[in-house]
């Protein structure tokens, strides 16, 4: 018999939210703990188990979910393992796939958050129908899910796609990884914040940003000023699509994709951000590629897409 | 009854040499034409037809041929055509696979030269045995061949992996594609020549290159410099590797290969040019990648090599 459902689990630095998926990507049911308060994988996922087994039960218990999908931060489709992510607490490598595996009596897979978002998109959401497209999470961090041929792009290692992590100025800012110039330390929302402190502090016109303290302004403050027409808030957007638009025109002549999917925090600003992205990307496009690469924001509802996309690994199996 | 050879055909912008290839990577014959020479495509297939004719003869005939393999610039593998390469007389679209394939009488397959030299590593040369490396020609420009799980990667249109062409130095040095700072116009002949030429200029320092004319400049002469201790030839190899170590590492975060293969005149310098090469990606790679990424010269023969790769094409017919 086909099984009908899938679980999604997608593990943040902040919060774990975990749902049952239909095979059509509806989350019929979902719910969530928080990540920072558990010292051991084991103690989450006694939690987990606890949440889920109820609605197990309300879809007609175990026999009729196919697997278990994870997205979590450096999670390794091919190991299993979350290996040495910066942002949680559990260190070293967690083979979280085998110990969800083992408790709930399933198949388990697992990948970074960034390749599920990507997978999420290919069969429920923007991308749907094609087969080459780059997601860029823009969040707390910006990550990657690379598809090519309809299938996704892990790697040697299992470590593809940390576009993030390319570098956008050389010799430039410090990135949460160590190393200089990423396009993480630009286009994340941490970034929008470092430039919105940037030009504030280099330049003395007028701002309604200024009446924000200086270290927390979000990219929807800079929204907000940037609709009532602040020109320091139409400076942030344009320095930041330029940033990311270079780095897309880089990434178009890695691998030819049709589109470019954009998800995340930053996205909710509209055409003042996408504008500058695509003018950028057009400017250093080859030529072969001017006017064809499509720009678009992800269509998943955001509460839901990291749990869909989580459980769309499944359907893999 | 099993088809024992294939033809490989290199159309470069000065010569095209073709040949017949057996099944275990054995060039068994092999001859040339001038390309710049022939006004039509049309043209140039008579002569190589009329060249090819005596050595599938001495193969058996035409039956014993699976197909044509075709390397080309701007060859596109999804169209069978040569779409705008810059560096032919023939124009626009030329339908080169349909054209040979028709003279000929048996299938015709064609991809860019770079992409050739990939399937040949991959098949024949140092990427046996790998199933996710980058390979990239260090030649007149700077192409590149990217394998993804064992599968060259052609993305949307056809012309994915233009890595000469990601940019390097941004508003940097002017590139033949009409853009600014791309790799090409740093890591190519010229762009080594041009890089001479500029430390020449403004410098005061001794160096065997004065002895040269400065537009004639290749990668040899800096290499017999370098072997003599000189020390405007060793900065041009630190300048060169340092700007192809960076580029690197950006494609490593990519797609996570197991390697990058190296191939063309750049690479005859040895270890002056690898060393800076390996120093700078290895400064600029994620931790996860540190130490991990092998950096190789081609193995191939160097005059059979693109036979070979355009003739490795019709064995995935």
């Amino acid at each position: 018999m086909k099984k009908p459902y899938a679980i999604g689990i997608d593990i943040g630095g902040t919060n774990t939210v975990f749902g049952i998926v239909d095979t059509h990507g509806k989350v019929v049911s979902k719910s969530s703990v928080q990540t920072n308060q558990y010292p051991t994988p084991e103690l989450i996922i006694d939690d987990i188990k606890k949440k889920l087994d109820p609605l197990i039960e309300d879809v007609g218990g175990i026999s009729n979910i196919k697997g278990i999908g994870i997205g979590a931060p450096n999670g390794n489709h091919y190991t299993g393992n979350i290996e040495y992510a910066p942002n949680l607490q559990w260190k070293g490598v967690v083979p979280l796939s085998k110990l969800m595996s083992d408790k709930f009596g399933i198949p388990a897979v697992i990948t970074n958050d960034a390749n599920a978002a990507a997978i999420g998109e290919m069969i429920y959401g923007a991308a749907r129908g094609m087969k080459n497209f780059i997601m860029i999470t823009l969040g707390t961090g910006v990550g990657s899910g690379i598809v090519i041929d309809g299938k996704l792009v892990y790697g040697h290692d299992g470590f593809a796609g940390e576009l993030g992590h390319v570098c956008s100025v050389r010799d430039g800012r410090s990135c949460g990884c160590g190393r200089l110039g990423c396009l993480e330390a630009y286009a994340s929302a941490n970034g929008v914040a470092r430039t919105a402190k940037e030009i504030l502090e280099n330049q003395t016109v007028d701002s309604l940003l200024r009446n924000i303290p200086i270290e927390s302004i979000t990219s929807k403050d800079v929204f907000d000023a940037a609709s009532k027409g602040d020109v320091v808030a139409l400076e942030i957007f344009e320095f930041t699509g330029k940033i990311l638009g270079e780095a897309i025109a880089d990434f178009v002549a890695f691998s030819a994709p049709e589109a470019i999917i954009l998800f995340g925090g930053l996205t909710k600003s509209g055409d003042y951000i996408m504008k500058p992205i695509v003018d950028h990307m057009e400017k250093n496009l080859l030529k072969i590629w001017q006017g064809k690469i499509k720009v678009l924001f992800s269509d998943l509802n955001e509460a839901d897409a990291a749990v869909l996309g989580a459980s769309a690994l499944v359907w893999e199996l």
